[in-house]
């Protein structure tokens, strides 16, 4: 890139950095951020040191929100005593679009893997336990179909069935293998409401 | 966007705006940014507004460039005498990447299409003009091969021929309908070999 000069090279190699971005997408996203009105480059970039400045995990359920509890947590209308526990945010915007479930949230920011050597510690599990010591009737294990979110749900089934808390995982109507994020809707209420006892 | 407060919202919005990254990308990539170091945040943010405000065209060839020239203009080793025109920065990068030709550029920043109301005041033509005014052998027009990259390499050829520069036409290497900037060096290189005149 030292062909246009190193503030262009920067540029690139910066947005080469962001997910799903590579060499060709940075440059011609670079050439478009050159292109854009001076009050849009502004607008963009604020909102990013905005978000990353006030954006932070939802004291409950740990989902990123810029107030002090997210809209979800504060709605009093939700049944704060059923807990779906996703592995991230974008989990809990897919089921939140299904427009059905009524119940809470619980993020983990992640799921156990022992190949990537991410352990219960390493994600919101303790959180998760000490929402535990409230008023709740069901923990919906909403994790994906694979590996790691099957070895969650079976963690957090035998941290929890103990306390006599019914425990449930979403149906496999979630195809194996599969991504919750990216499951239509109709799908995703086929699992919530086959979902079985663990 | 509601759901995770105005900021993301805000940011997803924002990101949304930015060619090719659709709902889902500019979630995954607010979700990303929100997770980043503050200072690779504000790294990335600080590379658009230095890029935006000291980034211009070549007062020469009119690509992108932080410089007064850029530096292909600027290399006395190229031969200054050939001038390949070329749509955009994109498309010289492409046949940059070749290493082959050793001519100078002139970027139009766009091509002549009466559907989208484009003319030739439109784009970089009038700074063409003024170069050949100089001391010019050949003009390798290098135009996307559709119909407003042949409608502008006609209507240069119109315009040059007279002043009695060699105007030439990059071959049909270049698959019809196709974009430069996606195709391959070796296929580059035989559409530049294969040029024939105007």
């Amino acid at each position: 890139m030292d062909l246009y000069g190193e503030k262009i090279g920067n540029l690139v190699s910066q947005l080469s950095r962001l997910p799903g971005i590579g060499a060709k997408s940075a440059q011609r996203l670079a050439f478009h951020i050159i292109n854009m009105p001076h009050d849009q480059v502004v607008a963009l970039t604020n909102s990013m040191i905005n978000a990353k400045e006030n954006v932070h995990y939802c004291k409950e359920c740990c989902t990123f929100t810029d107030g002090d509890v997210c809209s979800i947590c504060a709605n009093e209308k939700r049944n704060h005593k059923v807990i779906m526990v996703v592995e991230n945010t974008r989990d809990l915007a897919a089921y939140e679009k299904t427009g059905k479930y009524d119940g809470v949230y619980h993020v983990l920011h992640g799921a156990i893997s022992p190949m990537l050597g991410i352990g219960p510690q390493d994600i919101k599990l303790r959180e998760l336990m000490v929402r535990l010591a409230g008023d709740v009737d069901e923990i919906i294990i909403a994790t994906n179909k694979n590996l790691e979110g099957d070895a969650t749900a079976a963690y957090i089934s035998k941290l929890v069935k103990p306390m006599g808390i019914k425990v449930t995982r979403i149906a496999s109507g979630v195809p194996v293998g599969g991504n919750l994020e990216y499951i239509d809707e109709v799908t995703l209420l086929r699992a919530l409401e086959g979902r079985t006892n663990l």
